[in-house]
């Protein structure tokens, strides 16, 4: 297969400089020939448990991803900060490089719900194509077999944020296999609890310090690509901030026809105090909440104009005939910070729902934020409006004097977070990384001022002051944090190739 | 035992005349001295489970109970409608008695939340006091051991609906050991799905009416005593209906990074339209609501005002600083329909909350009607708000041309239900179970024009056509339909005196 690959390489382009320069048509090639291979590979890595809060799996998994970057010949080992998952570091020093890059992926998952996964989230399995449009599961081909870039490969982390690592490790392997060099130094930073919050990330980069300081530009090899199908890069992400609130009745659940019309409803107190927070037409009432948005520049305004329409499309995909904002496009709704019912609960509902009053009732709020928020005023405002509708906000479970005192008690557990990033699109650095994706995207490449997930970016950007370009790679509708999560193979595919770009651009 | 018994009545009465009559000097003795026997054959009676929905549970449990009313000379037998739980049926017979009551009881209890349960909710477990005022398990009394009375049993049903069948149970055993007859004629019926919302109730009514005709008052033997620890006689109950509703957003959860701000978001559309339905203050904003509500007579209006003022006190044991109706009487707000939401569900909260937005929010009404309220008509208006509120309601999951057809779609699942009964108090029935029960509760009774729960009476004062009066027994705080429902032993005792006095009244 090897003479075969090299005599259609030879065929385009003078050898020598193939030899050493052209990643994505060596990996268009390789991809080609190895398929099956690299799909077990994947398969493999996805059936190691990797939740942040499972110190066992999450170590587990850790160590299989330095061992496999060893095995392709990378300077590897865990960095560790006592009873936090280990973060996977790796350098490749290429002599007479005169950039560095550094490259982010984070190897943890969210939690899981298992009872609402049709297979375990870490029994990999493949299926024809996408479960709500028909998709059985299959085998992993065997080896030779073709491989049809439609299948699905269901997993938790299939798509957020496993889906580098099953790209990457095999074109450092083709790499070394073919004596490719990259044209830049490379240092991999693989975080361990990205999905519970980041929340040592900043002691990571603290401590280990002078490993990053040479590093030119990271690449943030995570989350979906354009909600068209399209490839994406993006120069920002949202903040993430978030808090639960609980609002009481009685001490106890009360018989609902003694009591009804005249004791409390915790679910309809509730109803109001979430109804004061957002019109129905998706703006938030709380006073101040965009107050602190940071404004977007020509580049980017420019890059928004020229981004595909793409929300009818997608209304009709997701079963939609409204959205919030009055119809504004998604691309321009993600540049404002957002309030989003997450969670509620309260009593039973369905068979076992009951003639009472429950005594609680809670809902859990995910607060996004855009460049300027600080997640604590953001939290601070959100409060303040609690106050105004005549609340008295405690942080534990009332006790009895307190109850008989303020009429309206909200227990508010404030979430942690962090804030959002930007970096600017006319930096050099950003352009050579446009040039060498859009290489293996075609003019396919979508420009996205900020996406509207989350990374602790803000730690990269602002903490270390480097400018962070993010290439994701998954499926838009990759189920990411749900149920079912995916990976298309045509994206992993294209996370090859677009590898293969970055690591020999100019 | 016996021979003290009779020594101790001798003392105060003319023998022949309290041998036939004062069932309720007889019961004081007796329950004094049985008192362990009692709490042991109760506590029997609550090891039972019986859940209307298990079939198994329920014949067992209406069985135990036939067998029980035979072994103290009740000619008895099981009505049955097949598939459904079947109907205790007892007759007591008296030479020359010129009435008869019908007693009516429900041996069926609400489902259970074992989770939520301290002990097994049909391990009945005896305490010291209520559990949340510091009681402690103990053993149940030896023979010949004080009973406390402020002991509470704990089990499913203790209060709701097995406290009367508990308090009858060793009132026909008096009866027939001390050869005291009743003053009317006795027919016990004895229902096994009333907390299953009594669905054939009427058919058994219908199908074996001629067993009925001659009730000339019904007792219905169910229900709590008034808040303030006060016996209580009512005449009427709130009828009961519901409504489960689902609000859909798109159709599968979404990460609320990538959506939030643009996708709609249930738990919102879900909270605005709760908002609507229903004022801060606790006035129901449905169009229609209280419009048919037949108001009450001057008898009602003067037994209202006799009532004890106990709201300030129940606001203090219940931890409320403020209550629905602007602070009017509980005893008022019942004599009005009530719409509560009695559960909420969508997505997690707490540690499986996720960042997604989820696709569904579901929201569980409970609606209790008042005399003139037709539970139909009463969904109908509700129906007809949300509509208002821009919503096309479904009666399934919505396919995805209805969701794309209509911005905002509802699921509404209407319940069964039935209306509101009331009797009227100057009645000569009624002033003479009235003056039983004073005899039994002395001047603490307390005369209510209707319960706020509910209970089929309607069956037997509308389609029947016969008075009906409901004479509760079980403490106000037995948590009935909640986890850790319990009877203080106090209110059985007043149970077994009060039948004692109901059986001989003149």
């Amino acid at each position: 297969m090897r003479a075969h690959l090299l005599l259609l390489l030879a065929a385009f382009v003078p050898p020598a400089v193939l030899a050493q320069q052209d990643g994505l048509a060596l990996m268009r090639e390789y991809r080609a020939a190895h398929g099956p291979r690299i799909l077990a590979d994947f398969a493999e890595l996805l059936s190691l448990p990797n939740v942040a809060s499972d110190s066992v799996g999450i170590r587990r998994t850790a160590r299989y991803i330095r061992d496999a970057l060893r095995a392709r010949g990378i300077e590897t080992e865990l960095l560790e900060i006592p009873g936090v998952p280990p973060v996977v570091y790796g350098e490749w020093r290429v002599p007479g490089a005169t950039r560095t890059l550094g490259l982010y992926v984070h190897y943890d998952g969210q939690p899981v719900d298992t009872s609402r996964w049709r297979h375990g989230p870490w029994t990999p399995t493949l299926y024809t194509r996408a479960m709500e449009h028909g998709g059985t599961p299959r085998p992993l081909p065997a080896a030779g077999e073709a491989v049809d870039p439609e299948w699905r490969i269901y997993a938790r982390s299939a798509g957020d944020d496993k889906a580098p690592i099953g790209a990457l490790l095999p074109v450092l392997a083709a790499f070394r296999e073919h004596g490719v060099m990259p044209t830049s130094n490379l240092i991999f930073f693989f975080e361990g609890e990205e999905e519970a919050g980041s929340a040592n990330l900043h002691r990571y980069l603290d401590k280990f310090r002078d490993r990053l300081d040479d590093i030119d530009v990271w690449l943030f090899l995570d989350g979906p690509v354009h909600q068209s199908g399209r490839p994406l890069i993006t120069l920002g992400v949202r903040g993430v901030t978030g808090m639960e609130i609980t609002v009481y009745g009685a001490t106890r659940p009360l018989h609902s026809g003694h009591y009804g019309n005249w004791a409390p409803v915790p679910g309809q107190m509730l109803a109001h105090l979430l109804a004061s927070m957002k019109a129905e037409d998706g703006t938030v009432l709380v006073e101040g909440f965009y107050d602190s948005v940071e404004p977007i520049g020509p580049a980017e305004r420019d890059a928004l104009a020229r981004m595909p329409r793409y929300d009818e499309q997608l209304k009709r995909e997701l079963g939609l005939a409204w959205t919030e904002g009055g119809g504004e496009a998604l691309a321009e709704r993600l540049l404002l910070p957002s309030l989003t019912v997450r969670g509620l609960a309260s009593g039973n509902v369905g068979p076992l729902a009951r003639n009472v009053i429950p005594a609680t009732a809670t809902a859990t709020l995910g607060i996004r934020l855009v460049k300027g928020n600080d997640p604590e005023v953001m939290l601070d405002l959100v409060e303040a409006h609690i106050r105004r509708q005549g609340y008295h906000i405690v942080r534990e479970d009332p006790d009895h004097e307190t109850r008989l005192r303020y009429p309206r008690i909200v227990k508010v557990v404030r979430g942690r977070g962090y804030p959002a990033a930007r970096t600017e699109m006319d930096l050099a650095i950003v352009r050579q990384i446009v040039a060498a994706a859009e290489r293996a995207a075609g003019d396919a490449l979508v420009l996205v001022p900020a996406l509207g997930g989350s990374l602790p970016l803000y730690l990269f950007t602002d903490v270390l002051g480097k400018p962070a370009v993010i290439v994701p790679v998954a499926n838009h509708d990759n189920n990411q944090h749900a149920p079912n999560e995916n990976l298309r193979i045509a994206n992993l595919w294209y996370a090859i190739d677009l590898y293969g770009a970055l690591l020999t651009m100019p």
